[in-house]
């Protein structure tokens, strides 16, 4: 896909410089010193010689075809750079000047008319604003960096230039090995996702790291990435992610979701191991180019001192893996292996004396049990310890299928070389809290592979009625609907509303009361009133035709006291719901990865504890389940605590319901059923009330 | 106070060998190694010389006076060491010999053996098993581990010798500098709180790091370790925190307070600063010995490149310090200043191009500056990127009052050494986040120093009465009191209880209804009733004399029926409180921490969200306030969401008043007043139900 930027077979640099420290200078440097064996060709007018190189007034006058063409000028010069780079057929462009978008609208204009000049010859573009790339399998160095990585299996992208730097010193003081490095600058044209499909091919590459401000295509993006997660493991770091947004939510479920919740249910989607800090990144990226997946979440701690196995095993709780209890065969496989002053439980404490074969034993006994999924060794330094003997015979004991992570604690004399551990694939960290942390990302990782696959049921639903609905509204402007017209969409997608009408009349209010049944409720239908329970404008549970009578005198009333300028629709007169428990079903469409669905128990447990769970939309039944479930109230679904189990079930079609409402119709942004009502199982649940917002039609419609 | 043990004038080993490897011979080899300057006299049966010294065939032997005698023989052979090492007048021993308590019943045996001879003798005892105790003032290596670390203000101590030797391997590395470092092991005699002490009082050191499992005295430990932090920070490792504990709770307040929350508590009530992870431990170390402490939470970020300084910022929301805003004549002393491609904001990002001299104008202007009070300085590696000219011009400009930490992003390419940055006095972390955590760590270290003085109230009460009934029951062995019983001792304290009265008869209960008014409520007393409700034991809002009999008809019928073997009291007639929010208020007797306090909203808050905080007694009326802030449901109190204000100085005056009470009764161990039911502001609260247990006496009362 991106062959001719990755693995060009011929280079050209415009702006080749022979002035040290220009831009120009350094990149031919940077190529040369690589021992890129391909023909590098320097563009300068003023020609001469470079390196040993000719140097070409323009691109043109080189006699043969290029690849890639690295455009070394300012800013201003780009696009004419571009321009003669279009005309000799190049692959690929690297723009490494900054002074484009992320300079204000001059910069702007500049960069879509590079982008534009790129788009229309058919030429990739990487950048602006950009450090270049790197591909050490054919020591290529385009860019910036003044050495290039060791070679390895670890691909390397950031949207910032000075963490890609960053990234790559880290990478080669950890001793990993770097396939490729790419920075992706402005993303006027290549993206993370196209960085992502092409490094998902790209076979010398095990582990992607990478380092995320922003996402340029949120439904690409999850597409892009679940695919590269599902060849081998993504890990990403992404900033800006406390600051709240400014966004402006009409309702519940736009309030609650902060600016990061759709990013974390993006990157679940997607299998992407997310990475809380920069250490992390490469903590998780190191344990997963090194070591198998594991199989589960039991862990098992192996250590010569009681201090770091209890440290230890308190990482592993916190973390919510699990501490697991050894088999009856392994303690008697162990008792006989470990000298008489082990303690034998998990963590196993082989002692003060352990010696590098006891944690051969351990290990060859542990990998060969089934109870155990992964090992982490801790090693405190004590007399008798044997550092890079015990890192050999560590080595020596680990298989394929059991990850084998180690923290030995204590400085450069307990600690064997960064590059003896490297060479001999053993994962290894300053604190048994940070091994622990890689585990765990492990752990998601292979549990995200493992998943079952994704069925999105499709209800039979009246998707025209509710086409007719949006198409109205939109075209009179009024996108934010109240109760009354919620509930006919939510009807017409399958949910249970109870029956009721509106009415302006009193006559006709009894009437309906009559027709279907008491006990009903009243409530004030007005566009201009949103706290409608306020003004006296909702009454519950009425039981006779002078209580509807009253009810609606006393309604009017109101308003007209306190809003009389409120445009009154009419009183809606409604079958009371059965009672039972109130759940929020919320949607709210994130501009980056669209509909994103929300569930919490009603009231005060979404309101002041702000337990809610969130999912991108579609969602199938177990993840509608999984989402319940991560509730930390879900025990009250379930008839703990005096209350009657509700069918959790009839939650999780409601929330699929929505899920297909919201996918159907990208025109509704928000939209919140709050409270629905949930009864015992086989009870249907009933919407009590509802909101939606429609997007402003786009223009033309 | 423990003079002879750190300073020792003399010293002598009983055990020294000549056999390389025996115990007794790397002790000797250490003290000499380390260049200790006093005498040292090997002792061992078989005479001769050792390292030059002339080896005593017994202690009594050398004609000299000894401070510390080192133990290095078999634990079976210590005690008898041990008691020449007393009748020789040593001030202190040190034994390192495992096979004590840890082991067994034995060990347990020889343990208290020894600990008797040191205590009879005067002497003081540092172990057993441990690492033994460095003093790098004096040159003094006596103990296991091979290097004396490099001499400095870091005290460490450690009931695990491993993480003692780890620690200093640690220091080293890191180039901190040791004061002095103690093993504690199996705290036979010394343990935290002695070290403590003398460390508050030791002038070498600066900062206390410290690894602890368990703690000997809570009581002791807290004053020790207020004492010290009060002088200088402290910074400790507990680890064992997650493991469930398995003792008994009969009431809420115990099932709720999990095995740590007393730990939490205590270290923060003592300022200790707490180190979740063992990285952590010398993150805040560092920081706090290198850097002044903050006056408040606004962080200012300094960096040379957007993606870092965003990580940064995120990380500094995140902890919950603030991203503060800049001044104004910040905003334009720093456009002088800084290159016009600077970005001044917060981060402030200097740009691609930032030289040393940047970063020194930057820090000059923010340390002017009073609405900064601690500065961030992020760098990323940049093709002009100069780390140590930048490191030598932020120590440069560096203050007496601004603490200033550093983040290097990458590898050793863009990395100053380590040795470099501590002789500037820079604290430097590898990630933003762990720069953040030690940030963190000093605020609220600052926060703690600046506490207001704690004043705790005594209130008047009827202290006697509450003595009577505990005696009585202690004596009766009647240890867990029903809500009756609980209500008389709240009431003697000061609390408002609703008027009622026991009753074994119909005719009664009418009678007493009738005499304190309706409506009131009925509850069956019984001991052997645990859930009184579930078996219609307790009647609310009853409004006529024909209710009550009908209620106590019903109570008893049902009692029969379903509990026939049911100890029955009586049924107790009380007034109704007045309606109000419900809250819990309980306490747990921590074994090693007292009195612990716990707050929390009634009902689903506590049983399902477990949303309560907890604070050891005796609390101040300022504790209260911020118990009750800390709650996530605090918002309720405050009458937002549709209820009313209630008032909060009264539940923190309830609390006080339960700290004052279980403050005053040791014997009562568990207590909960659910619900406590709190009014308006001017309303006193009610004790709607409440419960105690009281711990068994102990023999001979």
């Amino acid at each position: 896909m991106l062959d001719r930027l990755f693995s060009p077979e011929s280079i050209a640099v415009i702006g080749a410089s022979k002035t040290v420290g220009k831009v120009g200078y350094d990149t031919v440097s940077n190529l040369v010193k690589s021992g890129f064996p391909g023909p590098i060709a320097p563009v300068n007018s003023a020609g001469g010689e470079l390196f040993g190189l000719k140097v070409y007034p323009t691109i043109a006058d080189y006699p043969h075809p290029v690849d890639l063409v690295v455009i070394a000028v300012p800013a201003e010069m780009v696009p004419a750079a571009a321009r003669e780079a279009v005309k000799k057929k190049a692959g690929a462009i690297v723009v490494v000047a900054s002074g484009f978008k992320e300079t204000g609208p001059h910069g702007r204009k500049l960069e879509e008319e590079l982008t534009e000049i790129c788009r229309r010859g058919g030429v990739r573009l990487l950048g602006p604003n950009c450090l270049g790339i790197i591909n050490t399998a054919i020591k290529l160095n385009a860019s910036f960096s003044k050495r290039i990585p060791q070679r390895g299996h670890l691909a390397i992208f950031s949207q910032s230039g000075a963490l890609c730097t960053a990234m790559m010193d880290i990478a080669d003081e950890r001793e990993l090995g770097v396939s490729k490095s790419i920075s992706i600058g402005n993303k006027a044209d290549i993206t993370e996702v196209d960085v992502l499909a092409a490094l998902a091919q790209d076979d010398e590459t095990k582990v992607i790291v990478g380092y995320l401000e922003d996402i340029s295509d949120g439904d690409k993006f999850v597409k892009a990435a679940q695919e590269a997660s599902s060849r081998k493991p993504v890990v990403i770091l992404k900033a800006g992610t406390t600051v709240a947004g400014t966004k402006a939510a009409a309702n519940h479920t736009g309030v609650l979701a902060g600016k990061d919740t759709a990013y974390g249910a993006a990157f679940k989607r997607a299998g992407i191991c997310r990475a809380d800090s920069f250490e992390a990144l490469f903590d998780y990226a190191t344990a997963l180019a090194l070591q198998p997946t594991p199989r589960g979440d039991r862990v098992l701690v192996i250590t010569n001192s009681g201090g770091s196995g209890t440290m230890a095993a308190d990482a592993v709780e916190k973390s919510g893996l699990s501490v697991t209890r050894l088999s009856d065969s392994l303690v008697a496989r162990l008792r006989a292996e470990l000298p008489p002053a082990a303690f034998i439980d998990n963590p196993i404490d082989i002692s003060a004396d352990a010696e590098p074969r006891h944690y051969a034993a351990a290990i060859d006994s542990a990998v060969a049990d089934d109870s155990i999924d992964a090992i982490l060794v801790v090693l405190a330094p004590q007399y008798m310890t044997q550092p890079a003997a015990t890192v050999r015979a560590i080595v020596a004991h680990m298989d394929e299928t059991t990850p084998v992570l180690a923290s030995f604690l204590g400085g450069s004399d307990v600690m064997p070389s960064r590059k003896e551990l490297a060479a001999a694939g053993l994962p290894f960290y300053d604190s048994p809290e940070r091994a622990v942390g890689a585990l765990k990302a492990m752990h998601e990782y292979g549990e995200w592979k493992r998943r079952p696959a994704r069925h999105v049921v499709r209800f039979p639903v009246n998707r025209r009625r509710v086409e007719r609905i949006i198409t109205r509204r939109q075209r009179t402007g009024r996108l934010r609907l109240g109760e009354v017209k919620s509930k006919d969409i939510l009807k017409a997608y399958g949910f249970r509303i109870m029956e009721g009408r509106l009415t302006t009349s009193l006559e006709e209010a009894v009437e309906i009361a009559r027709f279907i049944g008491f006990p009903v409720a009243m409530k004030i239908v007005s566009p201009s009133i949103v706290h409608k329970s306020d003004l006296g404008g909702v009454r519950l549970n009425i039981g006779s035709s002078q209580e509807v009578a009253d009810a609606f005198d006393l309604m009017m009333l109101r308003i007209n006291k306190h809003a009389p300028n409120a445009i009154v629709e009419g009183v809606y007169v409604e079958k009371m719901a059965e009672k039972g428990l109130e759940v929020i079903i919320g949607m709210t469409r994130d501009p980056q990865f669209g509909p994103m669905l929300m569930f919490g128990l009603g009231g005060i447990f979404v309101e002041v504890m702000k337990d809610v769970t969130f999912h991108l939309a579609p969602i199938t039944e177990n993840e509608a389940i999984q989402m319940l479930k991560s509730t930390r109230s879900y025990e009250l679904l379930e008839g703990k605590r005096g209350l009657k189990e509700v069918d959790i079930s009839a939650i999780a079609v409601s929330l699929q319901r929505i899920s297909q409402l919201t996918t159907d119709f990208p025109q509704i942004v928000e939209l919140d059923i709050n409270p629905l009502i949930v009864g015992e199982i086989g009870n249907e649940p009933v919407v009590a009330d509802a909101r939606m917002t429609f997007a402003r039609p786009l223009a033309g419609l």
